[in-house]
């Protein structure tokens, strides 16, 4: 099985200047981070509020949110101890940037709402790997790398849900558009501070 | 400490014909189960989205929605050996009797919305333990004693958050308030064959 097939495979590397900025201003990341965390779980529940009827979703959800608030709750902890406060979630442009591109009529939502789940998996799996490779306090940097390694099954998670309900060539059709769209947010959004 | 200080002391016990219904079509029970498992997760998020800024609240938030989706993962297993599948949420009159009562004002609505969350779990908690004792399935009677178990803590969290945000006479006064609502609730709507 080649990696084309099974995996939401991004267009376009995060840029060089990310990884430097990130760990320079590693705080702030870490409160982005948590915010990733609670969207990524409260994402999880309302796909499974809204699409119960799909083969396997409701377990595969319900796992899912499992763990993403068990990644919010270590990030908090980590958070504490440095004396940091979450705040107020100002929205992220990246994720608004893609749900603005998701279609309306039903059929449609759902298989985009797989999709983009599968593309900011993938997007934060890369990030979270860069954090991973990049931190040099031992602590954190295992509990990125096992973050990373954690989060890297979602994608693809996320693909077979799209395969569940609608056919190969709809989905990679689709998964090709929004994935342009996906690589030229990265291309023209300014480089933040923050996972995505 | 007494009880009545410290604890979301319901007004009405659950009336006597509700378990030997619930018990009698527990398929249903454990769907509807299913979905408050779920709420109560998305809730823990919704209001670590809404109001990171009370102390305690993010981490507490954290673990709980965890905790939920955890026990969302079980019953929906429980519910896949029985051959059950989920379907669509069609809500529930009773947790809608009370978010109809919530007062809309910021610094109200976020007391509220806290002494609500209390209400609801020591309600959960009361059925979930008339399911435990009413039970004869040696695996599924443990099941439901050692969830009623962990979500006996449930109302105390919440109970505690909103003493972090308002005094204690107007802590006391709303949640008497509320705790009348529930009870013409409880007392007015049919018996149903769920978990509220």
């Amino acid at each position: 099985m080649s990696a084309q097939k099974d995996d939401v495979v991004l267009r376009r590397a995060t840029d060089a200047s990310w990884l430097p900025l990130a760990l320079k201003h590693f705080d702030e990341v870490l409160i982005d981070h948590a915010h990733c965390e609670k969207k990524a779980a409260a994402n999880a529940l309302s796909l499974l509020q809204a699409y119960p009827e799909v083969k396997g979703l409701p377990a595969q959800m319900a796992r899912l949110a499992r763990e993403e608030s068990a990644h919010l709750a270590k990030v908090l902890q980590i958070m504490e101890k440095r004396g940091l406060v979450l705040g107020k979630d100002l929205g992220d442009p990246y994720a608004q940037g893609l749900q603005k591109v998701m279609r309306h009529p039903s059929h449609h939502r759902r298989l985009d709402r797989f999709l983009v789940a599968g593309i900011i998996e993938s997007r934060s799996h890369e990030r979270l790997q860069l954090l991973a490779d990049g931190l040099t306090d031992a602590p954190l940097k295992r509990f990125y790398e096992e973050l990373a390694k954690s989060e890297d099954g979602h994608q693809r998670l996320f693909l077979r849900l799209a395969r569940e309900v609608a056919q190969e060539d709809e989905v990679q059709g689709r998964l090709g558009e929004l994935l342009e769209v996906e690589a030229k947010l990265i291309e023209t959004l300014p480089v933040r501070v923050a996972i995505h």
